[in-house]
């Protein structure tokens, strides 16, 4: 049994490259270290076939990340989930606003979701540069929105909720937004993705 | 659009039941609300097939909530994502001990893993009655030789980590101790399926 978690991540991205192959299942090289660290997370094979990127998205996002920047997320698991020394080596900062007692109060006067309502004040904070969302739907709707208003022009954004209704069509919609992006097509995604994409970035592409 | 959480909650489980309907998929209608949240997390349906629970689980995870307890997890993702409130209002209290700086510098000092120790240090804390394992097989492994070294006596383990090496191994091995258990068969798993179960049992079990 092996017990050192170098050498299980080891041997686990072994096994994934070779199913890969034994399946004949092809990803871009360019990628391959984001998209192999998503089937490590999910053990789901399916993801290799699901990921789509805007040709700027990996440029943009290390840049931003290497310039040192604040991302938002949309949920405590994704910052749960990421690594915050790689972070912090880059003077970077990971935060969301869901929940916070100020946002539960005033989404709940407006009668808005925590979720929008935390986008909305992301989208009013300059040094937020990369946007990080696995949950909701709605939170990436309304970037999009914010983006066609030029009300904010992020560097990245990763748009990965997951969910049976308006996940498929909020990442549709964010792909066709004029800022660098990566999505999971379809229902799939959510926290855990969306953390192992940013950690992936993290540890290979600065 | 829908833009109701609430409302897009219940579509979705709608939408839920209605595939797993339409594409003939049975699933136990004792479990139903912990397999279909584990869809509803994931939207990945080979969890309708992947769920084995000991016959005496329910019963005791319900029992051992109801009564107030500590519920150790092996990452803070997990605890970022199992809803407080629920736990608050059973006086039940989730932790974990991964990420402690004085468990580091053990577990460096022993060159053992973090997610070893923690498990070793959550088997002596005596209200420690439910384990949720999400994501190391070896902190599953070494719970389960606690058990038989009758040093631990948990209420119910929810066995659910994910990956490539050990993880099938680990939890097919739980499956087989004599503490009630919920496992996911195979690879799959993780931080988010363990929350969801978690959650799933809070709402509608207790």
């Amino acid at each position: 049994m092996i017990t050192d978690p170098l050498e299980i991540e080891k041997k686990s991205f072994e096994i994934i490259t070779n199913e890969l192959n034994t399946n004949h299942i092809q990803i871009p090289k360019k990628y391959e270290k984001i998209i192999k660290r998503v089937i490590h997370t999910t053990a789901d094979f399916e993801y290799a076939s699901l990921f789509q990127f805007s040709d700027d998205f990996l440029t943009t996002i290390t840049q931003a990340i290497k310039t040192g920047c604040r991302i938002y997320a949309d949920t405590n698991m994704i910052i749960a989930g990421v690594n915050k020394h790689h972070l912090a080596k880059n003077r970077c900062e990971i935060y969301t606003l869901v929940h916070e007692p100020a946002i539960r109060e005033e989404a709940k006067a407006k009668g808005i979701t925590r979720s929008l309502l935390g986008m909305d004040k992301a989208c009013q904070d300059g040094q937020t540069k990369i946007f990080v969302i696995g949950n909701a739907p709605t939170a990436l709707f309304h970037l999009y929105k914010k983006i066609e208003e030029e009300k904010v022009q992020p560097a990245a954004i990763i748009g990965v909720p997951v969910g049976f209704v308006g996940a498929g069509e909020s990442k549709n919609q964010i792909a066709l937004s004029k800022i660098p992006n990566l999505i999971i097509k379809g229902r799939k995604g959510g926290s855990t993705v969306a953390a192992s994409i940013l950690n992936a970035i993290l540890y290979h592409y600065l």
